[in-house]
C-alpha cells in the first residue's frame, strides 16, 4: 500500500511532490479491486499481508471471508493498521504484527500471501526481497501469492522533457563558469580543476537520472518489449538482484524524435497452475489516458534524441543492477543500435541511467 | 563551506531547491572577507579547517601566509578538495585529511581553528558538537577560533506565507474526507478513525514546521532580541543542546499582524581576549536587502496572525532541543504573552515548530 495517503513511502508529510492524488486515488481503487472480487481464493483461509500500511488490504482480506489476516508493517503505521482494524470490528480476524518480515514470527504457515510491493519500474526499493523471504519461511507448500506474476516493460518514447533537462544542465554550466572566474579574478584561486568533476555531477543529476512521468500513449513510439517475467512463487533474490535482456523494438511512427526510453510493469493475480484464479485479473502501469497509477512510468531519455521512421528496428541490450551505496535504488544500461528500412545501421550507442 | 556549489550540505544535485544562486554566491564571499583580510592571525601558525568541503577556507589560509593547514573533510569531497589545492600549487602548505574530525590524528596541536560550522538557524545540522571536539583535542591553549563567537536572534515578524501554508492544510483536508466518504461508500471500510492523526500528521507538515524565508527588513514588526550567545572558545556540547530564553520584543508598527517569529544569527571574528583581531568582523544573516545569504531566516508562523499595534510588549519564553529522531534537527517552542499599550494582557499562547 505505498501510495496510500498514510503510507511510510511518501514520507511524512503526505503534501506536494509528484504525484497527483487523483491518478493515485484511481490506483488505490484499481489496488482494491483485484483483491475483492477474488472471495473464493480467501475463504476460510489464512493470509499474510508483508507491508499493509494502514491494513487496508489486510482488511479487505477479512471482509472478503478470510479466517486470520497477519498484517505485518515495520514503522509505526502499524499503530494506525491496529485502529482502523479495530474502528472495522475486525480485530478478532486482523492481527497487525509491528516487526520486519524478516523478525517476526507468525504461529502458522498460511495460505495465501498478499502484498503491494512493487515500486518504481517494479523493483525499485527492493521490497520484492521481504516477500520472498515471508513466502520462504511462512507459505504453505499450496499456497498462492498475490499478484503471483510480474512483468517490466520497455518501449522507445518521445518526449520534450529531455530538452528541459539539458537547459538545466547547461544553466548550471554556465553558472559555474562564471564562477570559476570570479574565484580566479577577484579571490586569486583556481577552481578550474573541478570544472570537470562538477560537470558530471550536473550531467548525472540532470541527464542521467530517470524520471518519473505518466506518458501519454501517443508518446510511445515503437512495439514494446518484454525485460522481465517474474514467477511471484518461485523467484529468488538472486533471480531479481539484476535485469538482463536483449530486445527488439520496430518504430510504428513516420519522422519522429526517438528520445529515450519509457518503462513500466503490470502484475498479474493468477493464483498457481494447480489452484487458479476463476478470473485473472492484471494491474497494469502501461501508459494510458483513462488509468493512470502513481507508479506513472520511468523514463530515461537520451540528450540529443535521434531521427527514426517507421519501421526502424531497434536492438537493445538492457541491463539494470542496484545501487551500490543503496540497495534499493538502481542503475539501469541500454546498449542500442539501430537498423534503419533503408538498410542504414546506426552503430551501437550507450546510455546509462540512475534510478533515484 | 556548506554554501558551497559542489558542497556534500546541499546533496548530490547541486541543481533546485530553495537556495538563490545570487544570494548563495554573495555568501560565499562574504565568508570569503573575513579570512583573507587577516592575515597577521595565520602567518607562520598552524590551522585547522573542520569540514573543508572543496577546501577553498583552508587555501585561503594558506594564501594568507599560514604554515601548515589541515583541512580534515568526512566525506569524498576530500579528492576534490586535494585537487583544488594541488591545481594552487599549495600542496606543500594543505594536507587534506578525510576522515572524521572525531577519528583523525594531526602531527601536532595547531593556533588557529577554522570552521564554517553554521546551520539553518545557527544550530541545525549539530556540526558544532564536530567543531567543539577538534577544538578539545587540537587547538594548542593560546589558540583562536574563527569564528570566536555566534549570536541567535529572534523577533515578530508579518508574513503572507502563513495563508498559503493553511490553504494548503485545508485543501489536504478536504481530499481527505472525501476519500474517507468514498472508501466508505464504495469499498466498506470507515477510514474516519485515522481522521485525527492524519490531520495531526497534517498539521505538523503545513502548519508547525518552520521554513527557509528570505525576509525582507520591513517585515519585521518588533525589536529583535538575542536568544544564545556562544564563545565558541569555551562552549560545550552541553552549552548548545537546549537553548532556552525568556525574551521581550517591543512591537514597532502600528496596526500591523504578529504573524510568527522571524530566527538568524550571527558570527564574530574577534580573536581571544589576550589576543584580539586588530578589526573585528561580523557576518550577519539578519533580514536583509541588499546581502542576502544562502541560511536566509527561519521563520515560525502562527495560526491565525494576531492584531498587535505600536508599543505593544511582547514577553516570550523560548526554547529549542534537538529532535529525539534525528539530533541534527531541532524542536523549538514559543510561549507568548502580549501587553498591549492599553493595558489589557492577552494571555499566554503557546506554538511548537519543526526545524526540519
Amino acid at each position: 500500500m505505498g501510495s496510500f495517503a498514510n503510507s511510510s513511502r511518501n514520507g511524512g508529510g503526505g503534501g506536494g511532490g509528484s504525484v497527483d492524488k487523483g491518478v493515485d486515488f484511481a490506483q488505490y481503487f484499481c489496488t482494491y479491486s483485484f483483491l475483492y472480487h477474488q472471495k473464493e481464493m480467501l475463504c476460510d483461509r489464512a493470509v499474510l499481508d508483508v507491508g499493509t500500511g494502514s491494513g487496508i488490504l489486510a482488511i479487505w482480506s477479512a471482509q472478503a471471508g478470510a479466517r486470520k489476516v497477519y498484517a505485518v508493517e515495520a514503522t509505526k503505521m502499524a499503530e494506525h493498521a491496529r485502529a482502523l482494524v479495530k474502528a472495522n470490528n475486525l480485530q478478532d480476524v486482523v492481527e497487525v504484527i509491528e516487526g520486519s518480515i524478516e523478525d517476526i514470527t507468525l504461529p502458522e504457515k498460511v495460505d495465501v500471501i498478499i502484498s503491494e510491493w512493487m515500486g518504481y519500474f517494479l523493483l525499485r526499493e527492493s521490497m520484492f526481497d521481504s516477500v520472498i523471504c515471508a513466502r520462504d519461511r511462512w507459505l504453505k507448500p499450496t499456497g498462492v501469492m498475490y499478484p503471483s506474476h510480474a512483468r517490466m516493460w520497455v518501449a522507445p518514447i518521445r518526449s520534450g522533457l529531455g530538452e528541459h533537462k539539458m537547459g538545466d544542465y547547461e544553466s548550471s554550466m554556465d553558472e559555474w563558469s562564471n564562477f570559476v572566474d570570479e574565484t580566479k579574478t577577484d579571490y586569486g584561486v583556481d577552481m578550474s580543476v573541478l570544472s570537470k568533476p562538477f560537470s558530471e555531477e550536473q550531467k548525472k543529476y540532470y541527464l542521467q537520472t530517470s524520471l518519473w512521468n505518466n506518458l501519454h500513449p501517443n508518446q510511445v513510439i515503437g512495439s514494446t518489449a518484454l525485460l522481465k517475467e517474474i514467477d511471484c512463487l518461485t523467484a529468488t533474490v538472486n533471480d531479481i538482484l539484476e535485469v538482463r535482456a536483449d530486445i527488439r523494438s520496430s518504430i510504428t511512427l513516420e519522422n519522429t524524435r526517438f528520445c529515450g526510453y519509457g518503462g513500466w510493469f503490470d502484475v498479474h493475480f493468477r493464483g498457481r497452475k494447480e489452484d487458479p484464479t476463476q478470473q485473472e485479473i492484471e494491474l497494469t502501469t502501461a501508459p494510458s489516458v483513462d488509468y493512470g497509477t502513481h507508479w506513472g512510468q520511468q523514463v530515461f531519455l537520451m540528450h540529443p534524441p535521434i531521427h527514426v521512421s517507421d519501421g526502424d528496428d531497434l536492438r537493445v541490450s538492457f541491463s539494470m543492477n542496484r545501487s551500490n551505496e543503496n540497495h534499493r535504488l538502481m542503475e539501469a544500461e541500454f546498449h542500442c543500435e539501430i537498423q534503419q528500412t533503408s538498410g542504414k545501421l546506426i552503430p551501437r550507442f550507450s546510455n546509462k541511467f540512475y534510478i533515484e
